[in-house]
């Protein structure tokens, strides 16, 4: 049922008092059409939109990335390297824009970028790249919902057919069933190319449980059953399987962590189990000192969709001790990043991809290893702040409302 | 030890290779030097940054929010409403910027607050409005351990103001402890007004531990022991404390279910079973169908710490019949929002938050309302997409590279 | 209904076949009536219960234990010793019954024990001490839900006369409100003395509830919710408030753990920082290496409710260096034991609780941390037998179909 | 280090005080030793021992299953049913032993059976029938990690072979990498047979991990890493592997629920729904109404390893209506049975077995379909029990303490 139809059955003072956003013609993604919604909107919202109406962005480029556009949101954008990464994808040194308004965040990633730079680099490995959707199937009884999943290896090529003949880039890599009582969720797992790809394997699964419904005693199926992790935290994350799972790990000399993170290996593992013990005590998923900072500001300076951070920032830090020296790493289990589709090709989105030479095709692999590497960077950093007692007192530098003069480390 | 020092110990050679982004005097945030900047990157990676340099946010506006600035990431800005809410910081129509790049998303928010709207609006309730921080004391043994979680209620108004003498607007509220082994972490919770407030009540904290270390017989402490649940997923988060805890609920009369989400509310009571189902196979953390979207999207057009999006995302969506109509709710434990300090202020994302009457000070509450709100019209739009079977078609219809003409519903 | 008349309303033939096991008078607790009952079974069952019926405790001793009484099932008991404690209620040295079948179980915590008290005891505080239930009540909206938790304080002291009036035992410490969309989870929490005390606190929460519907705007209720975390797994858990919180701790000289470990404490830390990863990896509720094993054994022969092992089994084992030395800690957020009612009186059970010098009144927190005390052996045993390769071993001289020879390591 | 060892090196005067546990020749199985063993005991705990002493079991037969025999721990021992079960590997009308100390647990048991009995009896399949060890590697940096993941597959029938050479009952199924930094944790998954098999395996996979650490960049590992969920509770158990996965369904027509449960289904739902919904507030790990107390009393019955209801005890019970009729399963993930080894041949033990018709070879399977359909009729009774508010009545009548007379339901 269209918006537009729900709402002309408001009763028709109702109606004015709760008029809908004008479409216009097409969506209305015309930039004239889009400065007259912006203006619609400051006249019933009393508010003033100019800075939302100082965008670069083509307009009708936004057509399939948003509805009812008004403009753009900024956010600063900031710069942190260099980032020396020795993946498998991504091999050389890295300046990565992250878009944050939290002050504080770039230098401290910065600050752990140089240092493993000048430790030789992060070492980066791909051990997975997939996504997936788990459709659960409705069944009679239990003895129909075993009958199913016993036999549903045997449609596995039907299946693949059936799911790949509506996307030319999805490959349905494989199938796993889940029963719950005389339910069976099944995840089906994809290969996406450079492209997060949901909507593609949605649709592509979705036709695949139409072949089954009908060739099967399932009653009847929902597409997703919330098994499969998209954009929530879960357990089930932890063992891969929505999209790449990634590792980043680097060995830091002790004199270099000494001399620049004025602190000793054992010092960092000290904080590494102790703050393990908060997580436990927490019930926390993973243990991460802030992933979700990284991500969040990589994954809007880059267009990713955002919403994916709560997947993504699950994962494993870990400092260990190796003979004298600190061993550091990252382990991202669910890092959903693209470089087609969605939103990297608009505007400044495409342009921190480039800045990254990730964007576009074959980009998706390397960006994943660029990621990793720079939450490990922010791991690093916040160890150390928290574990010397310095974190109080970068926030004060950096932060806003700092104390005048405090921050005048620089010059150029 | 500050970046540039340990760039400059680096050897010649590897330090013309691996330079430092530039940082000019004053860490370089007037407009001539974040274009120096910005032109530096562009000659050093390769790129071109067209877009990033086309932003409206004075780049001295930006000192506290970021470092090394070189422009502006922008990300399509759409609006969805009428969204009607009866709260007690929160009442009247409002529209909702959202900034997106997954085409569909606000089509989908906006056909469930139509619905909301025409179903007489939504109720929201606020329970707790606090922020943490949960430092660990280490002891000799257990014996002192347990000393000192003991008398810990009676040094309460000395730690307070220890605490508050380092901001004019953190109150602290209470103390819990919790003891593991012979450590035990104290979680200090803070009314932050309409701040987010971490970094205040991080400062606030650090203080009250040092007169707590030279007062007590912990020997040391870090400030912070992972226990908060800031920007993590953590069982704890359920039970509150981590920002405000919010509640919307709305009754949708069985005609209006019918008639607008094309379905019957059984059948949107079966769909929230059995995708709880998915959720407890996946060991997920709460239930809900897809909070992230609507919170990114809200918190990147408004200036929230959109990485408070990982914790604010924990919650627990309902759907239940109520003699033949359909109640829904949404319950939010640890929503993080702010209408002062952060990004708050900045250029679009003041004038999202005035689109909202919710800019400045006594602007938190309603936020955290209207919030709450709009993804109670998310969560029923979701799930009458995939209850329906509708949900691949609307992806098609606003998604990228949809087939031409699907999408022709609207018109002014 | 009761189950005799479901049973009668079975066709004749079908009920032949689908016999009820024979009541007898008064619920049939007399030995005869026992031994009857029996070989009714052995009769249907074409079985031989020889050993079953070899019980000493009194049959009639039994009602209010189980129903259908057909005698004893039987566990090898042993007991592990010596254990020092220095705790709060348990001071002095122990000897732990352990009823279990798995081979080198006492053995292993035996050695744990000795180690222990080598080292001058362990040290053990309690936290917490009670027991909770958490109703579920149900609302027209999500604003009756708010004024509800809004106002129940107001009536703490009426469902305190409600609640007590219904038991001499136990006393209602404090209320939680937890809402969920229009629900309210109200956690009742009771000091319940020595006893475990579930069924007297619902029957007290109950009449409680009762009062409560009848004063407010709650349509109805549920006694339970889920919530209160009895005998399952669940996050909230480890904050307590379901039955003991106790922690036992203790300090391993160097030279012990080399001596008589044959490892290094630095060797104990990193088997424990690298089976925390595995405990992370898994998603995992706290860490632990067999709390389970010795709760078991203990609960078993004490005559506990052991279905409470699963919430008792949630905790944090800590090993941590301390200045070359090893600190070994055990934190129990949820231990639910008794001295005093369900099976605690019984024959065997009395006697083991005799043993330790816990039986009846007083004596439940003194168990608690003999019990900590115990596990804490357990932890170091398993670390010391996994980190020096020697698990393998201990279970081929102490397990079942074991070699010949190897065992004979003792002599009188 | 042997426990003797230990402790003569302590000091004489302690060492009166802290004597070890009598052990005598052979480890002092015969039956004069135990009792002066228990003599011993009496004497130094000044208590008195004497149903421990009474048991029927061979102290002879106790050896592999406990050390510093004393006795036997008696256990009150019902029977509940009968339990029409038509499974794959059960088939028939059962009576099932249950050990227990909690009042009305046998009764409410039995009530679930008679009613799913009444329906036609329980549906009952079993998915998976493995058990697994997941010892951890180490490595030098994450890309010789990624290295050996990569190629262990290569190494399957190598590792089988070093396996299978330590047994002649366990087969290795296959392997699971799960990288965390430079870690690699293997899960190991065996088919054990009847047997619980933890021992055999464990020795197993020590034979295989030796192999693996003389052809890899392997530098050491522990056979334990945490992550098999052996006794614990973890995420990772939905997914099973750890044990049998089964699941039991039964449809309860309308007239049944209605006529013996008092209710009708949709009270039931509703009740299915709002205790799903606390569980989610407890950040609870799946959902069951009460599946521990009886896996508990069946394990202490059939003499399983008790400590695994931790594992065993996950799970999730779902109720749906089914036109008009209610439909109900449990479904359990990681339910670890045996009838050979361990306890399972032991007196009462294998006399319960037999009554199930399950002891010794090619009993497990059976046993497993047994104890779900056993835990579907106490979802349906407490289920029942809590909807109709009857729970505190029927814990009034058969719990301890009982009003007189109220219990008196019965008659031959």
């Amino acid at each position: 049922m269209a918006v537009s139809s729900i709402a002309s059955s408001l009763p028709a003072q109702e109606s004015r008092e709760l008029a809908l956003v004008p479409r216009f013609k097409e969506q209305g993604y015309g930039a004239e059409q889009v400065a007259r919604r912006r203006a619609w909107l400051e006249e019933r919202t009393a508010s003033r939109l100019h800075h939302v109406g100082r965008f670069s962005i083509a307009s009708e480029a936004m057509r399939g990335n948003v509805e009812n556009p008004i403009g753009a949101a900024q956010m600063p954008l900031g710069v942190a390297g260099p980032l020396l990464v020795r993946g498998e994808h991504a091999r050389g040194t890295f300046y990565v824009p992250l878009a944050t308004t939290e002050g504080a965040l770039v230098r401290s990633y910065e600050r752990g970028m140089v240092v493993l730079t000048r430790a030789g680099g992060v070492e980066t490995r791909l051990y997975a790249d997939e996504n997936r959707v788990a459709p659960i199937f409705f069944f009679d009884d239990v003895a129909a919902a075993h009958d199913f999943a016993r036999t549903l290896p045997e449609h596995r090529e039907r299946l693949r057919a059936e799911a790949e003949s509506t996307t030319g880039h999805g490959k349905l890599l494989r199938l796993d069933a889940h029963p719950v009582g005389r339910q069976v969720i099944v995840s089906f797992r994809y290969h996406t190319a450079d492209a997060q790809g949901m909507n593609m394997i949605v649709k592509a699964t979705d036709r695949a449980c139409r072949w089954l419904v009908r060739h099967s005693r399932a009653r009847r199926y929902y597409v997703f059953s919330g098994w499969n992790g998209e954009k929530r935290a879960a357990g089930s994350l932890m063992a891969g399987g929505k999209g790449k799972k990634v590792v980043a790990g680097a060995k830091l000399p002790r004199a270099l962590v000494k001399g620049f993170l004025r602190l000793t290996p054992e010092e960092v593992c000290d904080l590494w189990q102790h703050t393990v013990i908060g997580h436990l005590q927490a019930a926390a998923l993973g243990y991460n000192g802030h992933y979700a900072n990284g991500l969040t500001a990589l994954f809007v300076a880059t267009g990713q969709d955002v919403a994916n951070v709560v997947n993504a920032a699950t994962g494993i830090t870990c400092f260990e001790l190796d003979e004298g020296d600190l061993y550091a790493s990252v382990t991202l289990p669910s890092l959903t990043v693209a470089t087609v589709g969605g939103g990297t090709g608009l505007g400044t989105s495409r342009e921190c991809l480039e800045m990254l030479g990730c964007a576009g095709t074959g980009g998706a692999r390397k960006l994943a290893e660029i990621v990793a590497a720079t939450l490990l960077a922010g791991e690093i950093s916040m160890a150390a702040a928290i574990a010397s007692g310095e974190f109080v007192a970068a926030h004060e530098a950096y932060g806003r409302n700092r104390p005048r003069g405090v921050a005048g480390e620089g010059g150029g």
